[in-house]
């Protein structure tokens, strides 16, 4: 079993730490779950409740929150219902990934997919796709709909770049990079963007935030890649699949074991996703263990094991350590951003902390 | 082998007939074709391919020309790039049904999804979803973007309420207004009514051309549905399955038995969908053929016999004839809205042509 130590990995001073941020983000985040509340209506009651079932499945707001930051930061009022747009957009993409992905779990239950079917689940993704539409032209600002528009248009190829990439073993740094910019980093970046956009400032301040949720989001992806290779246990250091060489049968795994499919979820390995940690270790291991880590990942989609020893080789030859790293340079380019628009006001001090945080969240 | 006589079909007066509406149409629908080549751009090669595929499959580009026409009668300028924005809704409405619907063929080919794959067929509709709305924000005109908004959420509820009917042998005629209203009349009505609103026109005009475009799409899809009845053959008055009957084996059949999956293709029934019709015959047959047609229905997945005699009885019983007396009254409702607004200018003549040829045409 590979272990990884805490210790070395980087981390980033922040003002406030992560009891003091969640306490200060906590508010605002319970604005955009009334918010969300209150504008899910369909004709179609199946459709809220499909709708619900994603929507409302323990999501942290972190794109409804930062536009709601990223808005009183510039001065403008935090409208949590146009917040909502970002949290529908997110929902419509999951639901549609879920669907390409064949995901079996999302957040711990059987994604919608499981429960409602593919049908359901592609159509009302199609649904609060229009409905992110519908509140953003409510507000009747061209520049507040463009910017929309360029964000879903980058989302959707970004979702295609992940598939072409897809079994791609060769995928290099920019191409993994451009990936996670337009599936991830876009959406979040757009928030910021659209709050400062909302509140009326000017292009300069628009731009800097822009910057900040790009860089945020590129953090909060190779993150969420680097924690794929060493599980979703909840503390670092503890080895992957702990619980279980303990013959301990928890509830995680009695639920995946009931619901999932017979695919393994959550390792983007063994669905063919090639993220940093994989590429670093590619490119920077011996030869040997290069050709070794090729040969188990061809072998990926057909042998659990070769997935679980390709892990295992990625996390002793450093590359979770490698995405770390890289990840701190994007949540200190985020925290470069706004220090390059100091008149900025609201709680700079959350917005400042949130790139620490994303790089300590181990879950 | 049943027989449905043309004779008995309804039929309505028209300034033009066929051949000169056509000669008419023609030169918008090749505008709109070049519109699409020159707009449809994406930064993934493959998105472009997939999107290519879908819209230069033949279809006849109804929606931008309607698009157009109401445009010009309203006094506007005719803009064949956001005559565009109906023609890639309705290219991403097709790809993620094709998925729902598990569809082999479409316009007479393999499907997108069959070639490239449910995944790809997902997310290039939701590009291609994008690109719409990047066209119509180009605009800058609020009334215009949120029709669009409007039009995009009623269409992705009729979808999931199409969805929801599959099966519901005891669907009524409101519950299958409701569906073929939402996912099929209401992007017709946009392409009209957002015609209208382009070309700055009073609410009274934009009013009547919506209602135009909705009647005739509610016509459009009740054809569609009759001529799911009849067979795809060219002309009426020829039994269904004539050619295979006599042993010929023609390339349409070739082209269908070497791609289409086992399940058959284009028969509602025999997909759960319940149409006018079914309905119709349902709701008026004498009681042991009424009993014999559910019968036959609640078989229909399972026995492709079962559906051919369904599809037997509903013809035999009128069920085609008072589809197409329902889409005549329709057809005649969008003849009277133009009526409503004399002031029109354009081409007038063609607007007040189309329901009629909506009635007569036969695939």
């Amino acid at each position: 079993m590979a272990r990884t130590g805490a210790q070395k990995l980087p981390t980033l001073d922040t003002p406030l730490d992560d009891a003091a941020l969640k306490a200060r983000v906590y508010p605002l985040s319970e604005e955009a779950d009334r918010a969300l509340r209150e504008t899910l209506a369909s004709h179609v009651p199946y459709i809220e409740e499909v709708s619900r079932y994603i929507i409302f499945s323990g999501g942290k707001r972190l794109r409804p929150v930062l536009f709601m930051l990223c808005a009183a930061a510039a001065g403008g009022e935090p409208d949590p219902r146009l917040a909502a747009i970002f949290e529908y957009l997110h929902a419509a993409t999951l639901l549609h990934d879920d669907v390409v992905d064949e995901a079996g779990l999302r957040r711990g239950r059987p994604a919608a997919r499981v429960r409602y079917g593919n049908d359901s689940v592609i159509l009302v993704g199609d649904f609060l796709f229009s409905k992110s539409y519908s509140l953003a032209v409510e507000v009747g600002d061209h520049r507040f709909v463009t910017a929309l528009t360029r964000c879903t248009t980058t989302m959707a190829e970004g979702q295609v770049l992940e598939l072409l990439a897809t079994d791609q073993l060769e995928l290099d740094y920019p191409g993994y990079l451009e990936v996670i910019r337009a599936k991830t980093a876009v959406l979040i970046a757009a928030a910021c963007e659209m709050g400062a956009i909302h509140a009326g400032a000017p292009d300069a301040v628009v731009e800097a935030l822009y910057d900040y949720g790009m860089a945020l989001g590129l953090a909060f992806q190779m993150v969420d890649d680097a924690l794929d290779y060493v599980g979703t246990a909840h503390e670092f250091g503890k080895p992957v699949g702990h619980d279980l060489v303990e013959g301990k049968i928890t509830l995680p795994f009695i639920h995946v074991r009931d619901t999932a499919p017979a695919k393994p979820v959550g390792h983007d390995l063994a669905e063919g996703k090639i993220t940093l940690p994989f590429i670093h270790v590619r490119d920077t291991a011996p030869a040997r263990v290069r050709e070794r880590l090729l040969s188990l990942a061809r072998e990926g989609r057909q042998r659990p094991e070769a997935v679980e020893e390709a892990k295992e080789l990625v996390v002793a030859h450093g590359g979770v350590e490698a995405t770390y790293a890289r990840a701190a340079e994007y949540a200190r380019a985020a925290q470069e951003a706004l220090g390059r628009v100091p008149e900025l006001g609201g709680d700079r001090e959350v917005l400042l902390s949130l790139p620490g945080y994303v790089l300590r969240r181990r879950h």
